[in-house]
């Protein structure tokens, strides 16, 4: 089928959603997650017992599909498996922009019923050109206009990152703990079993839509894998992507069979192609944020050289090591910035003087914005790092209640201004709370903040190699 | 020099500490921290404005040493550099069961200065055959009877792993964030610049304490590589024994030379050495920490083959992945297993089961109870894992307040009568103040919990290695 990326826009831009066969065994989880939705929300529910709930919920309620008045841009289907297909058949007799399932129970069994059941539905919705997403997933997310699947997700706020999962836990995952590390999604669709609508699809989509920057996509197998390829290539020309694929190991692989029935491929073929593709490769949900944040609030990084300044002191051996190891560099600044910095600061240190460490005097702001506006100056330096311990702060935060505000608004400022990547690495030790409420605080200024040096240096190792291939392709 | 480990002993469980040189620039850290010592405290300070403030915190001043009355078990010397040696000589003319330099700008410094006076004073210790702990380091830790060097460490909780740290901000994250993951430390060094005292003597010196049954360690050089390796194999064979090599990379090494003034011997060397003394090699804190839980709370692992039980659903392809990345086995249960299982747990999907997905419903405690026990039974498992997310725990905790001490209970009591590791896999999301609130409970019942898949999955392997490679040595 030819994907109709208009009537697609519609599904994951709606005005108009109807969720059918939402029930109190599900704490109506649809029908509740769309209260922050900005367009008009209907219901289908023909047991008498589910429909005063709903109606209590204040959403109008209809017997059938038929009888919804107006045009739908996107159905949410819920019901059960046994009655799926004639559910499908109601929505394409309807017409919608896109229809996703949340009903489960097809070839991920492994069940002949199953199977069978599978295939009727993608024969009846390839054959309608429906925009049929799904089934076993938990489809469109969309938070500038409200448009969630889970309570937890936070309504409201519009993103950068267009973000493809094939299973709804990471779309999930990706939708609350994103926004915690300043990442937030424009668009996102958890596709499942993908018998119509398949990644290529959903890469080209975000590809041609103009508030998508950057694409993030959770993928455990493709149906049609030379077509998944060229979309991925063509998606990745024009901007940055980012695969995690599930299944990279032998037994990950099997396991992807009974999760979304996907087509069980080596992961070494996996391995190539992504690379050929100009994707970034991440392994995990961590690295995925993680690569997100640099991606999102660095400066074009230059090159690999960092320098690091640590105010918890005694790390100086240990930072260089999870730089080095991540193939990064962590060069002696010029001497002209040992002269400066000669001038106020009395580094007790011989000649290997980065990363340094900042002693408690040394840190109060104006020292800090001189030492960090020296380091954006040196030709010697890509990239400035700085770590702050949860410790630390919190015996500052205890005397002046001000002090976090005030130690992010200057490090805003400065991150603003300097022409170089620049990050936090925040080390939460035994103050785990006062991490949380400190990176809130970064983390609203659109500074990036790892909470290990580890994390923070593989981050930027990929951002600095996505970007540092990109020229040698410019050439 | 021998070392006199009956003198050393004392050092390491003083009944008389005496703190010389403590200042209200430091904020009196030193006797600050000695508030929950279980002996008697002294101090030496010869500053008249100082005194004063010293005697308001309870603690007799006395102009010299000499006049300390009694034994002195422990001395802390944070005088300036320039006094040291002098001071260093009325310690030995005293005599003491050990005498620890916070005082630093020695050969860290690379300054003739700090070269020569560290040579001074090597000579004038190891002449005397005083136990000199560092310069530039924090000395000696042992929560069990109040002797700290931080008002963050916690005092009173008796542990069971020796830590010996080159650096004191290490020792300093060990002992405060370990005990948050169920680590405690019996004793723990941190001994900076090893100038009488060095990483072979202190290791010797966990070997033959009783009260330690596991030594962990981070170090960034040595004077005598022989001699280390030769100590560090000795306790290997009796005690597990963790090393975190500080200087891995090329790059990190250069930086040891001014942390602690260590040689730079090359990456590789270390790498061969550790790996033949039997010591299990971790690459940093998180690592040891997670290790360290493994070894004290698993049971002891017979083989590699893990099941996983995930209530937060979807995740079975990405933990399969990260177990099988770190070379462990996620294989099928018996068909006995399944057969019990199907009796009252439907499983949906297919031959492949394992990790599985426990529903909302399933996860009722005594459903989870079961099929924990048909795991425990299970021939071909020999770990067991459960994953629970915190936004999961969340929500039941907020109708239920009693459901996390119950949930942690029931599990408790699971781990204790199980012959096989089992560990909590606790995912944060996006409420990682209710997962330390969980962990605390986890810790509290001694149940080994790890933040990640890939944590928890790279301790495992480095426990079962561990016994594997104990026993094929055994035959």
């Amino acid at each position: 089928m030819t994907v109709d990326f208009q009537k697609l826009d519609r599904a994951f831009n709606p005005k108009v959603v109807v969720v059918i066969g939402d029930k109190q065994a599900e704490g109506y989880r649809w029908l509740r997650s769309l209260s922050t939705f900005h367009g008009e929300v209907y219901s289908v529910q023909i047991d008498p017992a589910e429909i005063p709930n709903i109606e209590a919920l204040g959403i109008k309620n209809y017997l059938s599909l038929q009888d919804v008045p107006g045009e739908i841009d996107y159905i949410i289907v819920a019901v059960p498996r046994v009655v799926a297909p004639r559910i499908l058949e109601d929505c394409i007799r309807r017409g919608a922009g896109g229809v996703s399932f949340f009903t489960s129970g097809f070839a991920e069994t492994g069940t002949e019923e199953g199977i069978r059941l599978q295939e009727v539905m993608a024969r009846m919705g390839r054959e309608a050109n429906l925009n049929l997403v799904g089934p076993n997933c938990m489809g469109i997310f969309n938070p500038r206009i409200g448009l969630r699947f889970t309570l937890d997700q936070e309504a409201g706020q519009p993103g950068r990152v267009g973000f493809i999962a094939q299973s709804g836990t990471h779309l999930s995952f990706m939708s609350t703990v994103g926004p915690l590390n300043g990442v937030n999604i424009t668009k996102g669709v958890s596709y499942g079993n993908a018998i119509v609508l398949d990644s290529p699809d959903y890469l080209d989509y975000m590809l041609q839509d103009d508030e998508t920057e950057i694409i993030g996509l959770y993928i455990e197998g493709v149906k049609d894998g030379r077509r998944f390829f060229r979309s991925l290539r063509e998606a990745a020309r024009k901007k940055p992507v980012l695969i995690w694929k599930g299944g990279e190991t032998e037994e990950g692989t099997r396991a992807t069979a009974s999760h979304t029935a996907s087509l069980a491929e080596s992961p070494q073929v996996w391995q190539a192609l992504i690379k050929q593709s100009g994707a970034i490769k991440v392994g995990n949900l961590e690295e995925m944020i993680d690569t997100l944040q640099g991606l999102l609030h660095f400066k074009r990084p230059r090159g690999d050289r960092v320098a690091l300044v640590a105010l918890s002191g005694g790390q100086s051996v240990i930072i260089t090591d999870a730089f080095a190891r991540a193939g990064l560099k962590v060069p002696d600044l010029t001497p002209e910035s040992y002269r400066e910095l000669g001038e106020f600061f009395n580094i007790i240190g011989g000649s290997y003087r980065n990363p340094f460490d900042v002693s408690p005097t040394m840190s109060a702001l104006d020292n800090l914005t001189r030492i960090l506006n020296i380091l954006d100056r040196d030709d010697n330096i890509d990239s400035v790092a700085l770590e702050v311990s949860s410790l630390f702060m919190f015996r500052r935060w205890e005397k002046d209640p001000t002090y976090l505000d005030t130690l992010a608004d200057t490090l805003a400022e400065f991150k603003n201004r300097s022409s170089k990547p620049f990050f936090i690495v925040l080390v939460a030790g035994n103050r785990e709370v006062t991490a949380v409420e400190a990176r809130e605080r970064f983390v609203a200024r659109e500074i990036a903040t790892f909470p290990s040096f580890r994390r923070a240096a593989e981050a930027l190792e990929r951002v600095v190699n996505y970007y540092g291939s990109r020229e040698q392709g410019d050439t």
